[in-house]
């Protein structure tokens, strides 16, 4: 390796993904850790309750990952009906971990500093567009830790992924 | 550049400074919204004020920079006393900003991949606790954003940088 190529290899695709998926698989814990009622009703401060927030992950998180590796920005399941149970939300979590996973090595490497315009709205390079739904997913469970905690409830370890 | 150049370089070193320190322009932002008394005292669920929150950023941003430039581990500023105003908080904020951006070019490329003991304690490659740091930051920093709403004051946008 040259020391031109090390320079940029801060972090690797396969790298990537699996960090991506470690804080999905925490996210997925922190939904799981509301009771099924308060997932849908409780909030703090007029915010949204997590549930809404779960599903603005999903929303975002399988179709990112097809838009950068396709070039095509799909809505997440258009016309469904937003799902209405803590299971529903998880059964679709599991589905598109799934579907990253198989959606991810197909990337083509240059697709990761290209600039495209994500959900036809958010012009970014492919890696910032990913980063963005990484930190959206952080920040906003950062909130779901304290909607917990003001239920009495003790969070997962932030660094257990 | 080789397509095996090209896999690696998912985010350069110059991408990821920017990125960070957009992240700890918000994080500015977010402290400074808070009004003088409640940042040192404001809190939900029994949680630490964020004040506490800003601090703990202060004593891992430069401190990683510098960890992973030169395999040293030093705490912050140990044995000063923690700030006690906003004033404070702000100016050790802008001087971390200074002294990280001074740090990054001296990185070694390699030091990235290499797996060392942070703080001689949590052993990582240097990639994985810089963005330790960063996402514990925007982690906590989502959780001020809900001491904020409960506060009736408008956060910040997450996207602005």
């Amino acid at each position: 390796m040259t020391p031109k190529t090390a320079t940029l290899s801060v972090i690797s695709p396969e790298e990537l993904l699996k960090h991506w998926q470690g804080h999905r698989r925490l996210t997925r814990r922190v939904t799981d850790a509301f009771p099924e009622d308060k997932l849908f009703s409780f909030s703090v401060g007029g915010m949204r309750p997590f549930s809404e927030m779960a599903i603005e992950f999903l929303k975002m998180a399988e179709p990112i990952a097809r838009g950068v590796a396709t070039g095509k920005w799909e809505q997440w399941k258009e016309g469904d009906s937003a799902p209405k149970t803590k299971a529903e939300i998880l059964r679709l979590w599991d589905e598109a971990t799934l579907a990253i996973d198989k959606i991810w090595p197909t990337i083509p490497p240059h697709r990761f500093q290209e600039v495209d315009k994500a959900f036809d709205q958010w012009e970014n390079s492919g890696i910032n567009t990913i980063l963005y739904g990484i930190e959206n997913e952080i920040h906003h469970r950062g909130q779901g830790y304290v909607y917990l905690r003001a239920l009495g409830i003790e969070p997962p370890a932030f660094w257990e992924r």
